[in-house]
């Protein structure tokens, strides 16, 4: 089982904090039964420049609209408990190998793993998003901290590259996304990475999944590209031997 | 001992493949007494998307004009001998992950990080001279691989980010480089980085540097930023207590 929303970015071009992955967000929760004053746990290790109860704060304020009560991973007493009595789990950008590495080191990575699988709703945003790949090595964040492993929670089958864009800064020769995917694909022959470009979301449901937003999502696979589409990223979850 | 050239990148704007590198390295060699047909080994393993072969003939042509004899390390049938009977070691750029792996993987890190700090000298370009720091925790490459350490060859007791720039493309949410780096020292808060813009490089000749190129290379430490003076390195490589 999986119930999963997994957000390119908490911005798209010039909108507020999570201005416009707040709808999403809302609806998600509402299609799933969690509402009212139910507890979504919010994961704020991905952040580094700025601390977690700012992160929090900053993340309460911009979706107070929903009504749902969030509380904070860093400050339960009882982190395996909360995780547990959580009607979703919320888990914020930052830095992708940062988040990794402490999911490890406080042992939250099997917990939250196991109750994701077994139909906790889970909501994540740029290294949110990308630790629900098989690994992390399709992040664009810097390697600042060595998490033990690349292995990430691996909730879809698919490695996701959120924040895709085929812009390049002008007259710069370090390698663009395009190159640096190709490397991916060079040395992982067998993998598929699907490019999120901000604004856009991908909602799983079981082996099925919607295509959120108004850009094109990217598939590659095989040393190609292609515009992603439902049939293929549903084809891919069926085949997905991970799943329970 | 040390004799390292530390280039930021193999292109500097619009030039050619190592255009603006080769005559910093032609002068660098024949200042180290590297010349007529002196065997230079080079390491491409940082080469992802071109074949080794092809990376090392796009190579010996684009440094054709300076009077060495070069030769790659992965077509070499004795690799420890090869590391040992070179005159100078050349490390090229691509996937810094992917070098450090290759180096771990067939046992060459310890081989060539012994032979530099016993006085061979070094040429590195973008991942080349990532890797000549403490770790390749400040690179700005995709984590295609996962090497079985993020410790470098700490050949200097700063990390380099190549290809620094200021730049951001435009409405882009993703971290800018600058706060990939705040990131960096976050978490790592006793580390020194060196930015190098592309046409920039270091020179060390032991506690002695020579800072090359047109831009400013800035300095982070202490979460500030500053252009590098090289008072300030050389202070940093004199307290290197790695130094034999």
């Amino acid at each position: 089982m999986r119930r999963l929303l997994l957000l390119s970015s908490s911005k798209e071009g010039n909108s507020g904090y999570l201005e416009t992955a707040k709808r999403p967000i809302e609806e998600f929760l509402a299609a799933h039964q969690v509402s009212a004053n139910d507890e979504v746990l919010f994961v704020p290790f991905a952040g580094v420049n700025i601390n977690y109860d700012d992160y929090f704060d900053l993340v309460t304020a911009a979706l107070a609209d929903i009504p749902v009560r969030l509380t904070a991973l860093h400050r339960a007493s009882d982190p395996a408990a909360a995780i547990k009595k959580s009607k979703a789990i919320l888990v914020g950008g930052g830095n992708t190998f940062h988040l990794l590495h402490q999911l490890y080191q406080f042992d939250f990575f099997g917990l939250i793993r196991e109750a994701v699988l077994a139909g906790k709703p889970y909501i994540g945003w740029s290294a949110g998003s990308n630790i629900a790949s098989p690994s992390i090595k399709t992040t664009n964040d810097m390697p600042i901290v060595q998490p033990p492993s690349f292995h990430a929670l691996q909730l879809i089958p698919f490695q996701i590259n959120p924040h895709y864009l085929d812009q390049h800064p002008k007259g710069f020769n370090g390698e663009t996304r395009e190159q640096r995917l190709q490397e991916f694909m060079q040395v992982n022959p067998d993998a598929v990475v699907v490019g999120l470009p901000e604004g856009t979301a991908l909602k799983v449901i079981d082996n099925r999944v919607e295509i959120l937003g108004e850009q094109p999502v990217m598939l590659f696979r095989n040393q190609q590209k292609e515009v992603a589409s439902t049939e293929a990223l549903n084809h891919l979850l069926e085949l997905d031997e991970a799943m329970p």
